[in-house]
């Protein structure tokens, strides 16, 4: 292998070592509490954590880049070792790995709008009038039956107005332009085609939408559809061939179990509780070198902007990561894949705590897991994808760069 | 647009969102004085400087790379939010920019020595004895009525032996040679080209030099010319293209100004004093999402070599910064270009103390502005060119990457 940058560690990574634990609390991150000056993780009460943080080396990472606010996919991707603007996940596939739909590399998956026009055709609400989901899965059913010589179709209900199209078949592409024209008074766009290569998934798309308005033409409110974010599942090395692991994923939402099949892990039973987690984690443990865990609350909670929804959940998380230790990974490391702070109530670009407990970790004097403990520990400010390569290392599986 | 790590930030850029001020206090870094152990800036009495570090993340920036000491021009670049090596502004150029020289892209600007040869064309005085600015104006005034038929020809001083001149025309290129060979007893050297884009540029220096050579042939001193850092302006995507901002700059030296102009901020009036910066500021605050204010007397008190100097510059610095304040900005960020500790008299590579006050911005428990202070910041220690993407995230205006 000719050695870069970009595999410099899929270049020096053994087949040998011990077992990593990756706990993923998601949108772990927050800002301080202008009352107080502590942050949600700061605030909850965390006696398992901060007890890890006492054996760990602590850090901070920064997802993507100083001020880059990331989706949950390229943070996981960052988090799971790969440069998340390098292998960029499409829209249309992300919506597709959240339903659960199981997509394989080459197909072409589609954001869609069920959406309301009037006669001539131009959009008079781009939601449909938010149609219960109910209405969403008869109508998607009815799509699904479409048969087109050219590909296989699927569509599948999101919610409301929200659905999914994936295209399968050879010779597909993504990257074409959305339909929705974001804005009424006006018809969806047609599609158009910037490339040779996308001229038979335009075919396909346009013979799809003349049978689908044939379909919902009699509909009262979803009598159209509108697609965003075509996009193609572009095949990406697993982590069994860059970092010569078998991994495995616990997850209890589809998005993230998506992304974890998406790179290969083995996605295993769903699980919510802590008894869950901890149950499946002794079960996986014998069979994998890495187990990827993830813990939703953390972040649910930030985006309802509740600071002490987001407390709650902290102390929650704290009860499985004690879960997870009892375990004994040879190397646990637990962070979030980006903050969520609960005054913001969204995804933002500040640096997630991080604590890495393995026999080899440079301890610190670190003794509480916070925004703030973390800038004073051993690990320093890393970025998300360096943090698979640390793990690595601290399980003993990098070999020596260079003699 | 296809996204890359280079343009991932222009990529998430959105129309709206707060405003921002940059204020650059040049050369801010120093180093510890050896019997306090304290810096210029940890030495200096900055309430306002203190108070802001309380309310705001604090920490410090690698200029460019480590171990890298800055000009001006990069260093301001990387602030805006260029890559300096990317976007490298050519010597000429900037002596062109510092002379306050209205550039054009495509124009190819290159430094001047006047010079003293013998009667074989050797040179005797690389400097022409460091012949007065008077005369050094007068010489380029006549050197500036040289006309030639493939470009316009413009001949600017500088001061003593030091000019400027600016080519305009089709077809011109940058990259030859210097002239100057660095020594005495030798004649200049050629014009060589490596690039046959070069070839027209190499045409018109020769025939200027041939006029030049007729023109001051009977000085006694200046009686020759040595050409450097022959560069061309290459086009820079401006900041409003970049990150969908309206920018400003409010600067006293030409060179800042320069260099804020190529990056295309409005250059508005000259600015020196504190108070003009606070009205010239608040009249700017309505009309820009950005604007930059630069402090110069920091780095010129740094570069005489003067600890106590610099630390009254710092105290001014501290008058001015209060003075932004006050205007209450959406987002504030205060820092250096650069390091000019006075104990070197020059600019060095060592990290710059950085402070960031905005709504969003994750306060530390820095309370006072310095560079060991800083280290504790939870900004960390990012590049120079992290700070844009960063005030640009604190101002709500960058989208979330992926989904």
């Amino acid at each position: 292998m000719q050695r870069d940058k970009a595999n410099l560690v899929d270049s020096v990574a053994t087949e040998s070592g011990g077992k990593m634990v990756l706990l993923v609390a998601d949108g772990l991150g927050g800002l301080p509490h202008p009352e107080t000056g502590l942050t949600e993780l700061e605030t909850a009460r965390t006696p398992n954590l901060d007890a890890l943080a006492v054996e760990s080396a602590c850090g901070l990472h920064v997802p993507i880049a100083p001020g880059i606010t990331p989706g949950s996919g390229p943070a996981h991707m960052a988090l799971f070792g790969y440069d998340p603007v390098r292998y960029e996940i499409g829209r249309g596939v992300l919506e597709a790995l959240g339903i659960g739909f199981d997509l394989r590399p080459g197909d072409v998956a589609i954001r869609v709008n069920f959406a309301t026009v009037d006669e001539e055709g131009r959009i008079v609400d781009r939601r449909a009038g938010r149609i219960p989901t109910e209405k969403c899965e008869e109508l998607t059913a009815r799509l699904d039956r479409i048969e087109l010589p050219m590909s296989e179709v699927f569509v599948r209900p999101v919610r409301e107005h929200r659905a999914v199209i994936v295209l399968r078949g050879a010779g597909l592409a993504g990257g074409l332009n959305d339909t929705d024209p974001q804005a009424t008074g006006v018809p969806p766009l047609p599609i158009e085609i910037t490339d040779g290569a996308q001229e038979k998934t335009a075919e396909v798309l346009n013979a799809f939408l003349r049978a689908a308005t044939e379909i919902l033409k009699d509909e009262p409110a979803a009598n159209a559809i509108t697609m965003r974010g075509i996009a193609a599942l572009e095949p990406i090395p697993s982590v069994g061939e860059r970092f010569k692991i078998r991994a495995a994923a616990l997850a209890g939402y589809p998005m993230y179990r998506g992304v974890a099949g998406l790179v290969g892990m083995d996605v295993l039973q769903m699980v919510e509780t802590a008894d869950d987690v901890e149950e499946a984690l002794r079960a996986a443990y014998r069979d994998y070198d890495f187990i990827f865990v993830h813990f939703k609350k953390t972040d649910s909670s930030g985006e309802d902007g509740s600071f002490e929804a987001k407390v709650a959940a902290t102390e929650e998380l704290d009860l499985t990561a004690e879960r997870v230790r009892s375990v004994n990974p040879d190397v646990l490391l637990v962070t979030g894949d980006h903050s969520t702070p609960s005054s913001m109530a969204m995804h933002s670009w500040h640096p997630v705590p991080v604590l890495l407990r393995a026999a080899r970790a440079r301890v610190d004097d670190v003794t509480a897991f916070g925004e703030s403990a973390c800038l004073r520990g051993s690990l320093g400010t890393v970025r998300g994808v360096d943090l698979m390569p640390l793990m690595l290392a601290h399980a003993g599986r990098l070999a020596k760069f260079g003699a």
